[in-house]
């Protein structure tokens, strides 16, 4: 239950209103569930608020985000809140005309439509599900991913999830949460259920 | 990114099927964002198997939770998923036809509904939003709600939120997620802002 109340006043020469509408980069990552749950929870608050959304889904299988990706959609073509646009590098970002050559391609062309998106201010709330495993992984470069979310235009909420995010991005983000996990069926030997997992 | 495989076998007497349709309490605790969030990013997976869900939201101000609420009971509205009844405690529970003397009444009265609806049925996912805060200033029972859990009949979700969930809630769930706050934009200064936090 936030109370809205921060704990101390910043002398950063910025009035109340543009700190309370200053663009933020959002981390969910560790090992628990509800990184990119939390992170669609989220996009539910911007199409309230009508902002366009861009979901880019950083995974190879899509099957895990069914849910989500319909709703959202529904909740886009409704007319009542914002837009959602939904990419998936699973199927082949839509942008790209021919099939790269390997995953790490892939997320690179994401990154790259990101980086477009962002310079043409396209959408307010960007979801980068799962971005966390190419950025760990070094097929797309962390240096540059902080450089160009610390020069991004206008406002624009970047949140990023997935395991092991890198500290260079965790120390340039403004609000970081760790899913820790305390307990998961699948360790006592229950396999993933529709519903829950997906 | 969730393999789907467990670690072990169990030796519970329960087929693949049956262990997979395991019926979860799931809880969200800590002090991080996205305990309700991921909650309610769980309600879009529910939706679309097209489960009727039960939102419960134990706060006296709801006026955090607008965006979910408005994206849910459109979601809910529109034909292609689940339905939705959302309960607020904030504004006084429907089925209560006197104001309540007490917040503890209201949480109370709020709970007795969950039992009947678990015994009834009547959904097939409940989200019980911030109900850690009546368990843990003992409005509400912990010990009887484990219990009402544990016999409830069918195939019912039910996930509780909430900073400090008791410990006998945490040894009874099936699943839990501590969201732990690495930084969070109000400790700088910032306030809350639309679309963000609400």
């Amino acid at each position: 239950m936030p109370k809205g109340q921060p704990s101390v006043v910043p002398d950063d020469g910025l009035t109340t209103r543009q700190r309370r509408n200053r663009p933020l980069v959002a981390v969910h990552t560790g090992d628990g569930k509800g990184k990119s749950t939390a992170a669609f929870g989220l996009a539910l608050r911007a199409w309230n608020q009508g902002w366009p959304i861009g979901v880019f889904q950083f995974v190879k299988s899509a099957k895990w985000k069914v849910g989500e990706e319909r709703a959202l959609r529904v909740l886009g073509a409704s007319g009542e809140g914002g837009t959602v646009a939904w990419h998936k590098m699973g199927e082949g970002w839509s942008w790209v005309q021919r099939d790269p050559t390997s995953n790490e391609e892939a997320a690179r062309e994401g990154w790259e439509q990101v980086k477009r998106d962002l310079a043409a201010e396209t959408h307010r709330l960007y979801v980068l599900d799962e971005f966390a495993y190419p950025l760990r992984w070094g097929w797309v470069d962390t240096a540059e991913v902080v450089e160009v979310l610390r020069q991004r235009p206008g406002t624009q909420h970047v949140v990023i999830t997935g395991r092991n995010a890198p500290s260079e991005l965790i120390d340039a983000a403004d609000l970081v949460t760790e899913m820790g996990k305390v307990r998961h069926p699948m360790d006592d030997g229950q396999k993933g259920q529709r519903g829950i997992e997906w």
